[in-house]
């Protein structure tokens, strides 16, 4: 059903998508492009994609499913550019951490009579370094990958078609295909994703500040430590569009978690602590 | 040198000794004693011990070494009663979390003419959860193992030796030693553990109440909602007597994470939100 994929973007997860649809069995052709030409190289090297376009458009042209694998804000852009130059025998999808806007972009832009089909994706995968390097076939193994597809959508059955295919390659990549409302699906990621995330940028950050050149702390910290900071290595590139378009609900996971913190602090030698770590049990036990 | 070892609480951390003394080549009896008579067999069991003592004076009575591995109170009112029945050809050591109070009743209770030798330390090491049944021969390999040993103390030459002897076994258990004051261990534990463990259970906690009960969280969240929680699992039984007895550098610690948490509330859209992702990112750099 689907025989050119195009990649648009191959940093970790455009060049984990290729290389997992190989190992799933992708028979077809898949080119990419990416910013740098850098990464375009390492990931056809890698076996990822196995021709570079020179720009995105001329990619989708070629593709009957584009993967758009770039931050948010680049997402929105491309999506505005790339529906001008495709028509109803296409889907385009994408991978990126926020939906509202992406959702209702898809609406605007595509999902109408005489435009390209767009499914808005999120695959909950992904490792606090970029880059083509880090592609890896098992990435999407095991993970969850959500869809927000608005309703109402207007598809050719082409459209439809890739749509129903594109799905079943992300079931055959290891994933578990969700799907959810847009506007739920950028609240919970606040509290289960972007809140772990900007919690410890902060340790990581305060960290740096207050202990950051002790001798002893390298071997004082231990796995506790390195689990706690190691999402302290994102890069400022995705969070800051993220940071951009999720930001209400992230600002009150935030809230939630400062005022949590601050109750403990205040309860260190208070029954009220005993509370708290049995709901944190809780947590953890289901 | 050393030839009978007593390890009072064998819970863990005590059963982790037992084994990687033996896996280390310790050759002596090892005796050992549990609160709960269940976690004693299963140490017992697992050839940690090779003894179990009625109670903890009989268990140190017997032993040129003693470990107490009993949570931080446990092991003050361990170190008053267990002085009284042993004289300068014993050591006493202990694995507590936080060093002050141990190291000032190490100096009250022991290290005086007449008394056993006490050696406060730390292992740098642990799971999210207790019990015998957890025992790791490999549970100190590559993690630092702190002494906070307090200047003047007094020993018998055999106190002394036995100091050293016990530092060598930690070495041949696959441990760093590190020498540090006490009152900068409870100052840098504050920071590099103590912080993220209530970071830890303040995150679980509000997701407890916030999203516990939605339908798509066990899907959606990923390696970093399961890495940044799974300290959510520590025992309070443990962590009661290192809030108790490190208050000030933890409130200090949690307030100036608190206070980072808000500075990034209120610049999810400036520029100050890459200042902060560029000192995490250093943090996790050096």
């Amino acid at each position: 059903m689907i025989e050119r994929v195009a990649i648009v973007g191959t940093g970790l997860l455009g060049t984990s998508v290729g290389l997992a649809l190989r190992a799933a069995g992708f028979k077809g052709s898949i080119i990419g492009w990416n910013r740098s030409a850098e990464g375009a190289q390492i990931a056809f090297k890698s076996g990822a994609i196995d021709s570079i376009a020179s720009d995105p458009i001329s990619a989708a042209r070629e593709a009957d499913v584009t993967i758009l694998s770039v931050p948010v804000y680049a997402t929105l852009d491309l999506m505005a550019q790339v529906t001008m130059h495709i028509g109803g025998d296409h889907l385009v999808t994408d991978v990126g951490s926020t939906k509202l806007q992406i959702t209702k972009a898809g609406t605007q832009y595509f999902n109408q009579v005489g435009c390209a089909a767009f499914l808005p994706g999120h695959p909950m995968a992904g490792k606090e370094r970029g880059g083509a390097e880090l592609g890896d076939a098992n990435l999407f193994r095991g993970a969850a990958w959500l869809f927000t597809d608005a309703p109402g959508a207007v598809r050719t059955q082409r459209g439809g078609e890739l749509v129903l295919s594109w799905r079943e390659w992300v079931v055959a990549m290891g994933s578990k295909v969700i799907d959810l409302d847009a506007a739920r699906h950028d609240e919970l990621v606040a509290w289960v994703s972007h809140l772990p995330q900007f919690v410890a940028t902060a340790l990581s950050s305060v960290l740096a500040e207050r202990v950051g050149d002790a001798p002893e702390l390298k071997d004082v910290g231990g796995r506790a430590l390195r689990e706690m900071t190691r999402l302290g290595a994102s890069p400022f590139s995705m969070w800051r569009d993220i940071a951009h378009t999720n930001t209400d609900a992230i600002a009150a996971a935030l809230e939630a978690l400062e005022q949590r913190l601050a109750h403990i602090r205040e309860n260190l030698r208070t029954p009220e602590l005993r509370d708290e770590f049995e709901k944190a049990n809780r947590f953890r036990r289901e």
